[in-house]
């Protein structure tokens, strides 16, 4: 049996590389609104799978631009109904569908206020595309499943394309890496999918064991504190599974409690300076009992390696490994949930648009 | 079998009481120098239970203040080592044993930069006290249960009267009504102990349902998102049920697949309108099985009520709710831990002080 989920995922290597290519001419004139807009803080209002995007592009663009982000409580615009004082923020509103009503209730409000607006969707005549000045296409095709996938490595790539340019007026050499690294991102995340596509056919262990269990941990950190979130999400919507997605230093203020032989645990690990973060927690989880799975890079290879470590061909800086990550775990939750018998396009009591307020 | 937890439960109406009448002028002064400061954007670091009185003082302070809240991630300064440019900027650090270095070297570094630095804490002489400029404490004794229960309303209650004394000058309605309702608030919050303590000796149904499940959902909206994250957190942690705290807005973009007739649900309904929007929420969790426990005031008692339905003397304007519900939360997550045989004072693989970078 295969699913649009699966193929959806296996189309991700060609969305990036469609938006690379044909997008880098709108990425580039909504960077330069941006830079002649000079704005002092940015918002960012988006909901689920795309709030999980939001989380990245809060850490990428916190990183780069040294600006204050704000992942936005709509509530307070929504329900609450108050005025935020927006004169002078960027404010980001990230939607597959472009549909949420409370997404484009606070760009609406925002662009009322003043603010520069940014609407991060894969629906160029949304309601979102609609209200927000400049739209940025995820440019992903329709997307058939229900769970979303190549969506929110598009926004994602999106996102990294728009640091990118921001950050290249600086010359600085974190904001060179990003851009050199974006040309290439299509055949790396080729490599990941073929890598992870072959450890999947290798070794079921971790789909058996998230398959037979109805909870799971998923930690990670930093740029990639997302990847923990997202892949959480997926299996909970596509298997309902209470997997909770951790930053590695939260765990260990609380959670670490759920920890232990019989919790399938699943760690996302990128090279450099946050995969030796995440190691020290890692360990205290092993100290009672934990026997995590961990994904990683070519650190990982060179760390004492046994049939729980899954290297995979992720060349990348650390930044955009979120990109690569998203694609062994969404292939995970695809896999678990044929495992356990459900269709991973159709999860129980979810539609495609998600109309909150 | 009694437990600290259970004491120190108890002891929050009179350490709101000692906050209120003993804090009041070390709020004043510290008020004082942030209207002085004229801050431009509030930056919140904390972790763990603190970092969901940050998510209430996130509500409290953007929607009072209008003013941008950005809950710092702090792996930007600690593992990073971006510099975050936060001059101008209010930087508050929570912590209630304030030894958590990931907080303490937030706020050093921001102080660095020129912000204004606050430190939330029970303790005066911990490195967090140590680094910022003004200190607000929460004066709640010493904790002995691992679990946090009255340094977390201790902390709310600094927050919010904090965000009292700073919306006094503007004199609008919704200010004082903050203030008012901060003087009756000890009184209040032993009226809902006592009503809490009332129901669960009444009936135990919602604390046999979670003793007997590794599952659960926690579910509410707007000030009291932190409710939900908090009361979840404390079963994560004393019982080791793998409770998921949702924003009732956030349940419906995915981990609504998660819900059922199995899954035991808790809901806080706070009065007003943002009870109105959760409940739209809680009848699409119904329509797919969910039999929610939903713990409200005054509209809950008008609305079809149920045995499921627990009606609180939650007197308070909804910006404050979040002091209230919390008690109801950590009663039930204490009852459920003896219930399952584990000691609520000491969760396995968790110390008082943790210690993150």
């Amino acid at each position: 049996m295969s699913s649009a989920m699966l193929a959806e995922i296996h189309e991700i290597p060609e969305v990036v590389r469609l938006l690379r290519d044909d997008g880098a001419d709108e990425t580039a004139r909504v960077a330069a609104a941006i830079r002649a807009a000079r704005p002092r803080v940015i918002v960012i209002a988006a909901r689920g799978t795309s709030d999980h995007a939001a989380v990245y592009a809060r850490y990428l663009l916190e990183s780069h631009l040294r600006l204050p982000v704000v992942l936005a409580a709509d509530s307070l615009v929504t329900i609450y109904r108050r005025s935020m004082a927006w004169d002078g923020a960027l404010v980001i509103g990230i939607s597959q569908s472009g549909e949420g009503p409370d997404v484009a209730a606070v760009l609406s409000a925002a662009r009322h206020d003043g603010a520069l607006t940014v609407a991060i969707t894969n629906e160029p005549e949304s309601a979102l595309a609609g209200v927000a000045e400049h739209t940025l296409l995820c440019r992903a095709g329709v997307e058939r499943a229900v769970a979303a996938t190549k969506t929110y490595v598009a926004e994602l790539a999106v996102v990294a394309a728009l640091v990118a340019d921001l950050t290249l007026p600086d010359a600085s050499g974190a904001a060179e890496d990003l851009s050199a690294a974006m040309v290439a991102l299509p055949d790396v995340l080729a490599r990941v999918v073929a890598a992870s596509d072959a450890w999947l056919e290798r070794d079921d262990s971790l789909v058996e064991a998230l398959a037979a269990s109805d909870r799971a941990l998923v930690v990670s950190r930093g740029y990639d504190y997302a990847t923990a979130l997202e892949v959480a999400l997926k299996l909970k919507e596509t298997s309902r599974i209470f997997a909770d997605g951790y930053s590695a230093a939260d765990l260990l203020h609380g959670p670490l409690a759920l920890a232990g032989p019989a919790i399938p645990t699943l760690v996302f690990r990128p090279d450099g300076r946050m995969g030796a973060a995440i190691d020290a927690s890692i360990d205290r989880a092993r100290e009672i009992g934990a026997r995590p799975w961990i994904v990683g890079g070519r650190e990982l290879a060179r760390l004492a390696a046994g049939p729980r470590s899954i290297v995979l061909p992720v060349d990348l800086p650390e930044a955009l490994t979120p990109l690569a990550f998203a694609l062994p775990g969404q292939l995970v939750a695809e896999s678990v949930a044929r495992r356990r018998g459900m269709d991973p396009d159709a999860p129980p009591g979810l539609t495609k648009v998600t109309r909150t307020l």
